[in-house]
């Protein structure tokens, strides 16, 4: 595996060339310093790509934007907060006047523009906010790190902390910037954890091996993280390439699109953990590492098991060096697996502990465990020892706060 | 389908013919108070049948039990809380000390006994308490509702309530009884929710149809339960059949196995119904009926699927009409569905109300809903409107103290 030199950068989806950015206040939230209404609109026609929720129950806006960006063209995204526009007998009217407004307003066809909800399901989306908010929306779109910001916010439901990266690496002789915003983990009503990310690239790549790189990016990313194990109705990941970088277009595999693979899964890997460390009440960020497993789809499926466990959730809130709970949840992720060879260690900024060796408890520090544990960022790493291939899996623990903002219809 | 006339009755695992029990402190727990050993032994060989846990991750009594019933046959079951015999060395060793000091004091052979154990995951077993504690558990063996009562006790962990049911019904012109202790949701460390159900009959059934009976009922009863959705590493289900009731023997399908079938089924759904309403931290047991739909596999795992939800669960404990949590599990299931023709209503002693029809929002009104939610046993009522079979789950509510009990490692 080559290794690529990926820099962090600044400016979010308008660190890429040839993307302006908004998001405003339109009135779906009461508070109105919360910006609610976001948009993305390209310089000229790009080529695009999306993956979907696999829930069969899926927002209007999921269904309009599939169909949408079945020719693999997008120019813009609108995406509000606080309304999921799900469940709604007229969902798809309001999906679509949403596409057919904004159209006539930027002068763009409506079926090149991806639309996006979050937000309670069942209530009908209230258009009024879009059609008084679009004017606005269209008047502040502007380049730079400041637009990005506004539309970041304004996909924001009860996220604590904004999402927005950018990296950029060089393809072919071009310096290519990828940037993309995300929210996750948050809810309104409350409602579930719907989880939207908009990515965009100045990288020159056909539709097909955007598509191409963006679902096999997702398996190592976004599909690697639960937060409760709830699959919204409204995901989605978008990605549009302007192909302003210059770059000779990437229309098949090689090189070039390996270096672009590699940048696109820097970008989603760095917005997954972003997501699994602000997931509702989390107070820690729990990673597991499965290797040394015989294939890499076992061991996606074996760490998102530890990772989705409840008991190990609550272990992990608890810094309790529970190793059962995380044997007990390698055993029921339906893998068969070797269990009289599995070690499993726990790893911190504070140190590392083996707590389980070929399948049996092994004496240890619980005073070491303990202090490794109450650190913010936990690692739980189990060697398989049957193979080569790995995974890594990203979620949080759970907390009282999780049931506190689930549970009290009150908030 | 026919209605049998299935009476609740006292006594426990001792009210059927031929069965006597006990339960002693023997010193897995501190706390002298709490029964920690529990015996039962018929008085002659029986019938007997069992399952397990589909965790790879398994117990070594587990292992032991599986073993010894292969027969089709077993005279006593042994069990101790407090230790979960699992991921240890020397579990198979300890599993097997501990049936043949126990087929020692009781003159039987080693493997006619059921052993079982429940507690925390990967500490050694200390055989002591079971060395020490035989002579007693022994002597105090005897029949009656008082036995059965001290052995439902010793079993259990966590558990708030104790559960222990009887029922009575005629097959074949013989009034049988069927009686049943279990343990469920509990832990000690804490561990995991280790689900253990005993139960005993004096109908006379063949080992291979006290196996199917078995199965089969477990299919709609303890496998339809979901508390934080962990599947125990020590898991198991057995049931011995005394033949002293005086029934022609049951070895075929007909009108005798199908009462049969029916009386366990009673005791099953009851200890299924104790289990999830005294899940750890729950304030409600939560029933999802699916019904209407078109096969009884896909059916079960709806329901299952809203039982499991986090979402849902939170939601119950705050007594939140969330419905479309209830549509997104149904959604993510995994089963095909015709989303457009779901109907949901909740249902308590408060009352019933509709809050979703053909897959949309209806309006309602919430303050009859928090009514309704505010009860403690709360039914999710859910109607695909596809087909006639249906199936029910049971849950319940997530609250601030699961978590406590399962994060708190001072505890």
């Amino acid at each position: 595996m080559t290794d690529y030199k990926i820099t962090a950068i600044e400016g979010g989806i308008c660190a890429a060339a040839g993307f302006k950015a908004s998001g405003i206040h339109a009135g779906f939230r009461k508070n109105k310093q919360k910006r609610d209404l976001a948009l993305i609109l390209a310089d000229d026609m790009c080529t695009a790509a999306g993956v979907y929720t696999t829930n069969k129950v899926f927002a209007a806006p999921v269904g309009v934007t599939r169909a949408h960006l079945a020719n693999g063209k997008a120019r813009a995204v609108i995406c509000n907060s606080g309304n999921a526009n799900t469940c709604n007998t007229d969902g798809y009217d309001k999906a679509n006047a949403t596409c057919d407004m904004l159209a006539k307003a930027l002068n763009i066809n409506a079926d090149d523009i991806i639309v996006a909800s979050t937000g309670v399901i069942g209530v009908p989306l209230p258009i009024e906010p879009i059609e008084n908010g679009i004017p606005q929306l269209v008047a502040e779109l502007a380049y730079g790190a400041e637009a990005s910001d506004k539309a970041a916010c304004a996909i924001m439901t009860t996220d604590v902390k904004k999402k927005e990266y950018a990296y950029e690496l060089e393809i072919g002789g071009k310096t290519v910037h990828i940037g993309g915003i995300c929210k996750g983990s948050g809810m309104i009503r409350p409602n579930m954890a719907t989880m939207l990310c908009f990515i965009t690239t100045d990288a020159a790549v056909s539709s097909e091996m955007l598509q191409k790189a963006l679902s096999e990016v997702i398996k190592d990313t976004f599909n690697m993280v639960s937060v409760d194990g709830d699959t919204s109705t409204n995901d989605m990941v978008t990605v549009m390439a302007s192909g302003k970088a210059g770059n000779a277009e990437i229309t098949s595999e090689g090189a070039d699109f390996d270096a672009f693979k590699a940048g696109l899964e820097a970008i989603c890997r760095r917005l997954s953990i972003a997501i699994a460390s602000d997931g509702e009440g989390a107070t820690k960020l729990i990673q597991c590492n499965v290797h040394g497993f015989k294939d890499v789809e076992g061991a996606r499926v074996l760490a998102k098991s530890v990772i989705s466990s409840s008991l190990v959730k609550t272990a992990m809130f608890g810094a309790d060096a529970n190793w059962g709970r995380i044997l007990c949840a390698l055993g029921y992720a339906g893998i068969d697996i070797d269990t009289d060879k599995i070690d499993v260690k726990f790893i911190s900024h504070a140190g590392e502990i083996l707590v389980c060796e070929n399948g049996r408890g092994v004496d240890f520090s619980e005073e070491l465990a303990k202090t490794i544990l109450l650190r913010r960022h936990i690692t739980i790493d189990v060697d398989m020892k049957c193979g080569g291939a790995s995974a890594i899996a990203y979620g949080c623990d759970l907390s009282y706060e999780y049931v506190r903002i689930n549970g009290d219809y009150r908030s």
